[in-house]
């Protein structure tokens, strides 16, 4: 930590401010210039909150010159994670991995023809809720777990992944056995408890991030997680609150490229509800895997026009088909490749 | 609901739009112009949405005209709602009510000199955390049920009320004896189950505005909590994120009209959270008052420069003092009184 | 400036940055930690780029310790600004001002009723515009030159001063002789060709922040006024661009607290834009003056329902006269009066 | 435009608006609910404000229905626009077009050699400013005509075309005839003067979107540009301000797609000043072509380190180089091509 001083701060501030350094572990090391001082706070004590020394007498500012996070950061890794799945289906690697599935399940027809259709575009998960986070009480809740079983199974059938949304810690246990990849949305990225709990199973995470969520604290979330031991942990970008209504919200494509220089966790993409209107997802998917993404999670569904929710952004199948044929002529341009 | 067809739209699609709004429930109106054709939806069916309509073909644009939220809104008791507690206080009424206290209960003396300062200079409520949200795994977490049975013991001795933040259903039943109201924070907003589960107990429950949350999703969420049949809840603006990070967050100060507009529940203000910084809190706390808020929660710390949590944002006793007596002068000039 | 360099910077990436920071002007005093070497930049060099230190190679993150405003700055009058007008109205002093009037000068009769309005409820200054900068070009674009002599004839006529919105350096020789005070709108606060040739002049300037503009911007433009000379100026809050979209902007309230604390200059409010909504004006009027503003600017209009711009927004003439009756009581509880 | 009334609307409230709404110009269809009555207004008016209608007595809520421009509307010219320059090179065409350069004009010798490497990489523009808006009035403020000239000749001997900003409505009859494109920058996207202005020239313009800038107001400044005769015009896409600080801006890459729907003209993107990072640039410059960008505008300096402005976000000429290889490549996933 640094603490540059104010240009009128008395040797008594500087002293305080030194003693309350010690006191928290740091070796502080001063430097007085003609006007201003600034002390450097070298040693990296367990956790200290660099705004307790924004507001003491005499501070000009504080500065946190360490990350907050440690076993998220890249240098804990340096290689890069890669998380593979139960049929060898690696995230994080050269394949750029699709998953693709309805926003609910609604029913078995539903949910198999999901599956079939997605299979056959080229997707490797199959995604669906069978618990829903919805903004409005009144709104279709999901099919718990009927709606689990029968993603099991048709997963099974087209031989596809599951990864489906987890909203609350009782229903972890229900769902180990049954999926693949549990899905953390974005309205649950602080739900701390819940990431902790996430962190003692050994099925792999993905994280969405918040809607208001700087990088940061994105990557505090995953240290929830990891610090749990669990290392099979994917990141998603899904689009922030912005100023911006036209677009649900407004994909940051930035943040891609941006967490793969900071962390060493695989970072995917979720364009459906990132703009939230069909027909910007396909390109905003290219966008996505030409910025550098290491996967798609995307919302189809087998008639759009009758879903029970989030219809307005799930493609058609054939939209997906085409996209995806369409991934894999983008996909070597950036070093990449999609099956 | 009201549909706008594009200038270009075919008759065939004019027809699609009116048998989708029929199949769920509208009687449908149309006006046909010499351009353009307007379709309005009579009726509320139970749910729909809004944005299946916007992406039909031929569709320029479709808007809700009814509020998705009912119990919540303000039709639903015109008169206000006024939230009593055991020992006769009650917000919502003519008294603007303070709630105060530290961040964190960190130990028997620290809330107990707490509770003694906050009552001395005029609060109701003793605030505290026992189970604390904190962005990193490695920040202090709070001292559980421990905290909890503090909060209640010193509050017992100085006349306090206790509100006491709950992150996670397995604290309700635990929080339910020892506890007068149940402070869900910002990052829980959308915490959908929690709030379900808050809606079938009959204790006071104050929902902070998450921080990218719309005014309208605010109403959404308490709606989980009343039509679970407790109507005990008081709504609470804490400050959103925007680009300015000066502040911690940015207080949104007309929320707090435009709440008492939409909605009759009483709506309180959070300044310490609003801004993050000490001497910012008066200042905003004064302009929350004068704005209408019905009271205010607040951060007060016997010595914040030592606080475990937030004591950046915590005030000095003194300074809670000082404002409680100018909030005195003040709430008459809106027609309030601070007891 | 203090460069924090990464654990794994080469020796040669250090003596890279060192040498940059001496041509540059600084003195740079080196603390080697036992991971980070942190480099401490003593020294004001006339100006110097931040961001450029953060992508050189081998840094962590680099930052700026000093102001990069310096005029502006508390510091430079730590004792405050204050702006008289010619009749001895003191913008900054202990009286809160009010400035009221139409969006638009639409005739003599409506800015003469107007003026005669204003000044009966208490407001020193009649605002008006005589050009207005609209987003639509299809919208009125004000009375010109006509309309700044019927300011000016009208205001002489109720002793009220003159505040009008200058968009053009064409425009100010015009102005000058007519009016009191340059209204520099939210949409020119970064037009810098204009900014400095009002610091040239010698007649007021109120400053209204940028929809986007973070504090520290909203100085650097004042600094473009004030190097010029010109140091009546007084800044305006007047609501800031969010994802809420229920009020026309999110007004701000504690960019007032802390424009006081990082400047000298005088800090108004503009309610009347800050929300876009006639009835959230005066609590938000009254939470402004509860935070500190040195004064408001808001728009009345003696028929707003006919207005011909900003009529949702202009307060009914009996509407401002119920404000001022309770600022008049309000402001004492802060140490100030309204006249 | 349509008004829902409130449930508790008197008729008295309904035909206060409706005669409203006929002054204004509208045919009035009334559709009576059992609850609600709706009103929607046929035909075009010249001008009016649904903010109006929005606090009329009785009001739930008004909506425009027509787009507020014309000319930039999609439906003006529904094959879209191209912009044919001097040398034959088209921008809104097939070939995808970059645009590349310093920030700034600094010596003859810079910008000669920023022209080579930028026509060597492949770009058939050269950008560069000599006329800076720069936020800090100490920054450095541009070469100025000396700039414009160097800027002509440099571009002339490599074949390149010239674009540049403009700030002020004097600099344009010097600029015309030394260069082949003016860039409105962010901070002037609702400098309404000076869009007039170019509208009566018939040079082309690249418009930038505002910071704070919804796609809506973007084709409102567009619409003055059109509206003088100037249907060379070309929008630009270059982040926006959210709350995330990592990035200087961030990156909508929906804006592209969505623009496109929405306007005739063509789109363009700026990922230098979206992201603020060199290394950040070419993921980003990716993005936006595989998103469908009609081209890009970047800054390249033939030794960032050294450059007077911008360095950090400049790209280094191999990178640019490499950049423009990899598009190559990407551009016909996307039926484009980049010569």
């Amino acid at each position: 930590m640094i603490v540059a001083m104010q240009d009128e701060a008395t040797e008594q501030h500087i002293q305080d401010v030194i003693e309350r350094m010690v006191e928290l572990g740091f070796n502080v090391h001063r430097t007085t210039g003609t006007n201003q001082t600034i002390l450097a706070g070298v040693g990296t004590p367990a956790h200290f909150d660099v705004l307790e020394f924004k507001v003491l007498p005499g501070v000009h500012d504080a500065y946190r010159i360490s990350s907050p996070y440690k076993l998220a950061g890249r240098n804990f890794r340096p290689e890069g994670t890669t998380v593979t799945f139960a049929n060898g289906v690696v995230v994080g690697g050269a394949e750029v991995i699709v998953m693709a599935g309805p926003c609910s399940v609604e029913s078995a027809e539903q949910i198999r023809l999901s599956a079939q259709l997605a299979a056959a575009a080229g997707a490797k998960f199959l995604r669906g809720g069978a618990y829903k986070p919805r903004s409005s009480p009144y709104s279709f809740q999901g099919m718990g777990l009927d709606g689990l079983k029968l993603l099991r199974e048709v997963a099974d059938e087209t031989g596809l992944l599951v990864i489906t949304e987890v909203m609350e810690i009782s229903q972890i246990e229900l769902m180990v056995p049954l999926i693949d990849c549990f899905q953390v949305g974005a309205r649950n990225m602080q739900n701390f408890n819940l990431l902790r709990e996430l962190g003692h199973t050994r099925t792999p995470v993905l994280l969405k991030r918040g809607m208001a969520a700087t990088l940061e604290e994105v990557l505090l979330s995953a240290e929830y997680v990891l610090s749990g031991g669990n290392y099979d942990l994917i990141l998603c970008e899904r689009g922030i609150r912005t100023f911006e209504t036209y677009t649900r919200n407004t994909m940051d494509i930035s943040a891609i490229p941006v967490l793969q220089k900071l962390t060493h966790l695989p970072v995917m993409a979720d364009p459906s509800h990132g703009v939230g209107i069909r027909d910007l997802v396909p390109p905003l998917a290219l966008a996505a895997v030409a910025a550098g993404a290491d996967g798609l999670l995307m919302e189809m569904h087998p008639n759009p026009d009758k879903a029970m929710s989030d219809g307005a952004q799930s493609l058609y199948p054939e939209q997906l088909q085409k996209l995806i044929a369409q991934l894999r002529l983008l996909a070597p341009v950036v070093g990449r490749t999609v099956a």
